[in-house]
């Protein structure tokens, strides 16, 4: 078969690639822009493309399967592709965003680089022999989820290590004993106003697009954080600045984000709102998930569907 | 009965106490030097003596209970202690240290502060679009815990959490299905050398005073860390900088030290050697176990030995 991997990000999980497959294959890697010799031909011919991005303005494919190397496909225009086309992604990056999560979550509250710049010049402000470095417990916090798949599971699994109170709503029901609250989506607001820490891991889909609104920040308690490692919109933008600048929210720990680079536009800042000029955001570029262990786990769940479709077994998960 | 919170330290632990007393008794709060007006009395005239320091050079006392608001007691000269009087330590910090652990190990996986710093100069460098960003995860790693009680278990749980291999060597027996490796202290030095982190959690004793010396680090692997929340001196002080400076190991996470502030040199250097010069090294000054969290379960335990003591029940963490 013909594989091409579309741009740098689909082309960063090339390398032993081959290895994992059961037959040799012809694999290509090719631009973003696909304006390089030979391209077009390559994309079009291609039986399998793994990329992030398919819009009007791409070549027509004859591919049996497009392989998004990632969890969210808000980037493929279904009504571009093929009705004989198999949509799938993968997943793989839950241990990644969950260690970013707690990572930035624990940051919050053990000053390490403060104390260590300070024990450099002799000052031992937060030793423990007095009450000047005291400082608070990430495990007496209550963390509220939205949604609960592989990233919620995971990070779940981690704040109940760390004997946080762990809520969670979901839109199907869920049952699990380790959790101290379980809410609908309909019970989202009650969720939100009970908790020190909320925590979007919900893709972008027509029914999540702005779902954590100006009622839903409102609802949160005043020294309360929000996070997103899902996707950026399912945070109303406008709702969200207005709530950081104002101060009715502690902070935010934002990951995913309103406006990314493109081939015009390769360093914006990541909101149409100023939220670089906050200081009571943690702001990164959308990189929560993104380990050579993530890599590792989505090569192997890639190469598996191209072995699948060279024998004909089922694809796993299917989109479409 | 009269209490007396001798020390900065120990005062820390006062707020509040007396509300968790069955009965009122006379509570004073002391200096370290005790040069106040009426200390040297108040001291000597103790029921309950709260403090983590006794030297010859501290006033005879009649107290029948020297309760130490902490766990190590190296602190007390036990020559000196009336033996009539009972000693007591407490824990409750456990949960606190293993975050200040799992804060400074996600740290070296996860840039959160240079990637805020790069985004808001709209900077994407991190971004999971491609290869530049990439970074590792610490569930990949091992971890080897020098001594299994209260803080080598709360470090054990979270990093089984983070799926992370743990190993552990401690004096008596242990067995758990959770851990990937178990051995004696005889076994020490082959754990060293199969981990990528190290942890000392044991106190300062006879047996365990350089009990990680030269020999040890030698067996570590070349890109392992060491991290020491026990007290300083388990960790052999001229083979640790050594190591360090001479890149034979990774690097180094130290919260527990060989020099500590004392009223004639408050703002010491932590270290005979030159540790805060070493860019291998993240240090801080003994805070890991500093938590609002620490002090109200410590605080708790404490109470209740001087409810115990004063209708006769038995102690609670007794010493001697």
């Amino acid at each position: 078969m013909k594989i091409v991997f579309h741009g740098d990000n689909a082309s960063t999980f090339e390398p032993g690639f081959s290895n994992l497959l059961d037959a040799r294959h012809d694999i290509k890697i090719l631009s973003d822009t696909l304006d390089g010799a030979g391209e077009t031909e390559a994309y079009a011919q291609a039986d399998v493309v793994i990329g992030v991005r398919l819009t009007p303005e791409h070549p027509r494919s004859a591919a049996r399967l497009f392989q998004v190397p990632g969890a969210g496909y808000d980037g493929i225009d279904l009504s571009v592709l093929s009705q004989s086309c198999a949509l799938c992604n993968c997943f793989g990056h839950e241990n990644a965003i969950a260690e970013y999560v707690m990572s930035a979550l624990l940051a919050r509250h053990v000053p390490l680089v403060e104390a260590d710049a300070q024990l450099r010049r002799g000052d031992w402000h937060y030793w423990a022999g007095g009450p000047s470095g005291l400082r608070t417990e990430l495990g007496a916090q209550s963390i509220g989820i939205v949604g609960y798949g592989h990233i919620g599971k995971a990070v779940a699994a981690r704040a109940t290590a760390f004997g946080m109170a762990v809520h969670v709503a979901n839109r199907s029901p869920i049952s699990d004993d380790h959790l101290a609250g379980v809410y609908g989506l309909d019970g989202l607001i009650e969720m939100l106003g009970s908790v020190d820490i909320v925590i979007n891991t919900l893709p972008l889909t027509d029914s999540t697009l702005g779902l954590i609104g100006a009622q839903a920040l409102v609802a949160m308690r005043p020294h309360a954080i929000v996070m997103n490692v899902g996707r950026g919109a399912v945070i109303d933008e406008d709702a969200l600045y207005d709530a950081l600048s104002n101060d009715q929210i502690g902070g935010a720990i934002l990951d995913t984000w309103y406006v990314y680079p493109s081939p015009s536009t390769p360093q914006p800042m990541p909101g149409n709102r100023p939220f670089h000029k906050l200081s009571n955001v943690t702001m990164t570029p959308h990189m929560s998930g993104w380990t050579e262990g993530t890599i590792a786990r989505r090569r192997a769940a890639m190469a598996d569907n191209v072995n699948r479709l060279a024998t004909g077994d089922n694809l796993i998960n299917r989109i479409r």
